[in-house]
């Protein structure tokens, strides 16, 4: 249970790390409004989150917020976009950054991992609302996740064909790698009795990581 | 993507769970309501849901609601508290079955891997909505929540004192090992690439968790 004033001291921190992102993705009024988003679904889920309410914590009216975007999933689909490519982004910068499937795997679950902790405002909502998008939305947010699968297959791949890694079970042990990394974000903000930094986090991950393919 | 006949056939999945789930633990009209309040709630969130779902899921008024449960977030205390104390049961009753750390770790964690699983439609909204709750009823869920915590770690010792397991990090692999099988809830319903059922995945999950503590 946190108290009242730690709530405020999260909901700064959380404002901060949603602005950071933002920084650099977006300008303008519609940053302004992306942001008011992203900590709009992040308290209140998307179907929770008025369009008033993404006003609100813009400062701005909610018709302005219809000027620069179309509709709530507009907005939603803008963050989910932006948040899988930042993912992508981590993840494949570090797995390039070796040519050895356990250095490879070590860097790269480690820069997820620890995106997953500091970025789990964005990821929060983005992971867990996923059906709200269709069509076309859902097809491009998807085709993103296929390339962050296909990163992690390739590199344990690569380990399975050295003889490094011991891989039963390739579809399993590269969705389970997502799935904990992914997992950070629930209950990484809700002041869980371990608290570690992101990197931290990265680091213990990544040694869970080369745990679950047998190589040490 | 999923198209309009898989959804339907998805949501009647989702509602046999839903029923079945209740139908031990609420009787009546109150069971009614608590089914439609549960499938309201992983539809739409608990923001997103209003008391009109939740009754026109359950065939009531909104009215008729107000009689047997005061708020919104009484309806999602009792389904927080059941889906929690249901989760502890699985876990607990399974690992009562050995008394080797080995072998009540691989129950414990494929009977709580393959709740997540099959459970998905509860779990999910249980989850990630927790901080919806608050006071008194916080902490009841809360203390749910450590003993399933305590479980896992008390096997986990066990097997650590006995020199079978190898765990440098008691609290990241206890967190680890719960996280892991939670988020099955996350990606178990929405049609992921791994199809495989409740059974199978919990019988991959306690191969897994064996990995992590380098016991094979």
């Amino acid at each position: 249970m946190l108290d009242q004033s730690e709530v405020s001291r999260q909901q700064s921190r959380d404002r901060r790390t949603v602005e950071s992102f933002w920084d650099t993705r977006a300008s303008g009024t519609a940053k302004k409004i992306l942001i008011g988003a992203t900590l709009a679904f992040a308290d209140l889920g998307y179907h929770g989150a008025s369009t008033r309410e993404v006003a609100a914590r813009a400062s701005m009216s909610p018709a302005a917020v219809y000027i620069h975007f179309e509709s709530k999933e507009d907005l939603f689909f803008r963050i989910s976009e932006s948040g899988h490519r930042a993912a992508l982004r981590e993840l494949s910068d570090a797995v390039a950054l070796s040519s050895d499937p356990v250095q490879r795997l070590r860097l790269g679950i480690a820069a997820f991992a620890s995106f997953h902790a500091e970025m789990n405002v964005i990821v929060r909502t983005v992971q867990y609302e996923l059906r709200v998008l269709s069509g076309e939305r859902f097809a491009q947010v998807a085709a993103i996740r296929r390339e962050i699968d296909a990163t992690v297959r390739e590199v344990l791949v690569q380990g399975r064909d050295q003889g490094v890694f011991d891989i039963s079970d390739l579809d399993g042990t590269t969705l389970l790698l997502l799935s904990f990394c992914i997992d950070i974000s629930r209950w990484y903000h809700a002041g869980s009795t371990v608290q570690r930094s992101p990197s931290a986090i990265g680091l213990q991950y990544s040694d869970l990581a080369l745990r679950l393919v047998n190589s040490r």
